[in-house]
């Protein structure tokens, strides 16, 4: 018989490229294994990990809510109640109690949009948010934002023919699920001078590129932007919507960051479903929300949902078709997702130990995102935007011409060069701009905000910077 | 604007078919909803969903394993541990501080491929199983079976060119899955007379109906077997094997079902990983195992792995890359597979309860599925395989022609006509043979062996057969 080898596999599959855990994330492995066993000349203790959006992960130690993992305990073990009745506070028990009596075992496959109460739950978090109603009909319950976005793309692209608009640079996500899918990228720049602001000529002059034959069906907006923080602005939200309704564009927002913000009075968060109401424009928008990031931080959990508005009951029938073949999310992250949309109210019980919790973890974060920006921007040949949300940095590298020739002969982009370099030499693991996408020429990497101890971790950015740059013969 | 119809999406989504949770499934929900509401003129007073194999679902109550949900408690929250310290017994509390000394938080992403721990425990509990090694990184932990089957077919289908052979009747995630990736199906017939027996004659005569252009790549079998719960003989496994060699085909062994048996001395369970080493054979196996089958039951927590066998090191790569965009499978999943697959030992604390609870549950499928398998062949009309193994009964029925006429008017297939009556009569939902597979002109539907009450439910189906058939004019 013949091995199989790649070359008999789906060529899409092959195409597929995803930069947060590819080269860098398997050579930060290796080196962790190696510092565990002893063995090793690595000038450094640990390994860091800021390629990746983990609060909860070993070294960043994101605390959990207590409300969400008692509450959550209590579903995986009912008869602990007995246990705990006198011990926990009576709201994480009154929870508990009205989730099984809805859900029965967590064990159970449960309505394959999601248990009907949690999506009365998140339709009600959504009308509070925005001032408009939500139905919960139109609440896709998910395994983490990436399964909706997953499904969507699956369900919107007719192979080799259809166009989606994405940003530059965008979370690899976008671009790893439409190499799966055959769809076809039509890349709009952020303005990276206005701090990643979103420009519609940018997104006209993408839709002007398309090929012919290529029929571009739908728009992502990252919102707050994954690398870049930024935030869109009311206005040009309604440009946005505007030019949707004029190419018959559905407009996929990816709002997974909408509870990291760092400077909420000067820049606040505001949904496009909000916006979408507000002009009553007749857009086909589909909102992605997600356990993993915000204050909650649940990665590991998988719990997230999309919502549809303006969607044919036709098309969200096939929706459902699609995820019932999956059968349903993971009940864990379903019961995530009820905790973060109804958390403690002022007068629960949890309520004071929820507020501080996540006080501190908001606090942290917008406390290291300045820190960070401020001693980055010092740095030579480094810019930096200062994100006022999500979890990430995305500095600039200007670098030596000896830097581009030594990548060049490696077969590496500059970044990855730098990237790499980094790692080896301090143990800190950071993306390469090259995964999420920049201008020609430019060179970026995206690291996250999530490090405890910034002190020392940007000091050790820092030495590397220097004696990289010297290295290659300055700038 | 142009509203999205299903016109703008892709035929291939467009094409899926999934009948467990399909007409039949939409329509129990409705009924459920108006018997809640009260207001209904419904003949019976509450649903049996005898449509999926869902053991814990509420009115089946099938019992978790006390040891696993005591595990999971202190999993989602560790300061559990000081309050349950005296109470729960210490081969939990170990197993807990292991699993967390390992994962940390079980809201960090893990390993894409699951957490390195839980992939050893998987690989000593094959190697147990088969008395051959298993490596650890030939596992890959997924959301549920069905998460890593859609992995594979998605990497080895090349749109319109692959051909995968399926086994008729079949589970239908393999039908839609394969509609989903515009894989061909080629479907091999099962020999109900012997028991639903896979035939290699069957298989041979697939291959050679595939079309021109269409590459035979993967050959799937069931086992134990759904919807028919028959069990492979080690003769027609290494036959199969032999069969794959010559035809350089990969073999995809869904073995979810592995520990329902309800024969075990007369019809065992041996995994293909076993006879494809006892044979030394070069075939490329992929072996799917679940949380959600067997005695754990557990489906809403989507654990799952799937084990490579003679895959080169080039392919596992890839499906590592495919596996990373999704980030990783829920933690929760993944300490299910842990205890699963690393139970309660004799001498360990939670062992007389586990064995107490597990040996209730065998006995409980064994005797219901008995009872059924005869109850039904009692039925003039209806022939019925006594399964084995799974979960399911897939009994074959002769109709009254005037039936068959009926649905024809209707549109729709005589096996569907006769579950939506059976359900409007009687409250039970089952799935139509029509969805599985069945050669032309036979009818059939499966039913789950899960339900409580057994005396009650088989009763109500032989009354409704016996009105169903005078009603239609008789056989």
């Amino acid at each position: 018989m013949r091995q199989l080898t790649p070359a008999d596999l789906n060529p899409a599959v092959l195409d597929v490229q995803y930069a947060v855990r590819g080269e860098l994330a398997i050579k930060a492995e290796n080196h962790r294994v190696a510092l565990e066993s002893g063995q090793h000349n690595l000038p450094f203790s640990r390994i860091i990990n800021s390629n990746i959006g983990n609060p909860q992960q070993k070294g960043l130690d994101q605390p959990p809510i207590t409300f969400s993992r008692q509450v959550a305990a209590l579903m995986e073990y009912p008869p602990l109640a007995e246990i705990v009745k006198d011990k926990w506070p009576s709201d994480v028990l009154a929870r508990a109690k009205e989730l099984q009596e809805e859900i029965g075992s967590i064990g159970a496959y449960s309505h394959s949009k999601g248990v009907p109460l949690i999506r009365r739950s998140v339709a009600k978090f959504i009308s509070e948010r925005d001032g408009y109603p939500a139905d919960p009909e139109d609440i896709f319950l998910t395994g983490g934002a990436s399964a909706g976005v997953s499904l969507l793309l699956n369900v919107l692209i007719t192979p080799n023919k259809t166009g989606i608009l994405i940003p530059i640079p965008q979370y690899p996500l976008y671009t790893a699920t439409l190499s799966q899918f055959s769809g076809v990228a039509l890349p709009y720049h952020l303005s990276e001078p206005d701090g990643w602001k979103t420009s519609l000529e940018e997104i006209r002059s993408a839709l002007k590129n398309a090929k012919d034959g290529i029929t571009p069906r739908a728009l992502v907006i990252i919102n707050p932007g994954n690398p870049t923080g930024s935030l869109l602005d009311l206005e040009t939200m309604e440009e946005v919507i505007q030019l949707c309704e004029e190419h018959s564009l559905v407009l996929l927002a990816d709002e997974v960051y909408q509870n990291n913000l760092h400077r909420p009075t000067t820049h606040p968060f505001i949904s496009f479903k909000k916006v979408v109401r507000q002009l009553n424009s007749p857009v086909a928008l589909i909102s992605f929300h997600s356990t993993s990031k915000g204050v909650v931080g649940e990665c590991g959990r998988r719990g997230g949902y999309f919502e549809c508005t303006n969607i044919s009951e036709e098309v969200r029938a096939l929706l459902y078709k699609m995820v019932s073949v999956g059968l349903c999310p993971p009940l864990s992250g379903q019961v995530g997702v009820d905790c973060m949309v109804r958390p403690p109210q002022p007068n629960d019980p949890s309520y004071p130990l929820y507020k501080k919790e996540t006080d501190a973890t908001h606090a942290a974060l917008a406390q290291r995102t300045k820190l960070m920006a401020q001693r980055l921007n010092a740095l030579p040949g480094v810019s930096c935007v200062d994100s006022p949300g999500a979890l990430y940095l995305y500095p600039k590298l200007e670098l030596p011409d000896a830097v581009v020739h030594e990548a060049e002969k490696q077969g590496k982009s500059p970044d990855t060069l730098y990237a790499l370099e980094l790692l080896d030499s301090t143990g800190i693991c950071v993306v390469p701009g090259s995964g999420f996408g920049q201008k020609d020429g430019e060179h970026h990497y995206r690291l996250t905000c999530l490090c405890p101890g910034v002190e020392e971790y940007v000091g050790a950015l820092e030495r590397f910077h220097t004696q990289f740059i010297e290295k290659y013969g300055g700038l």
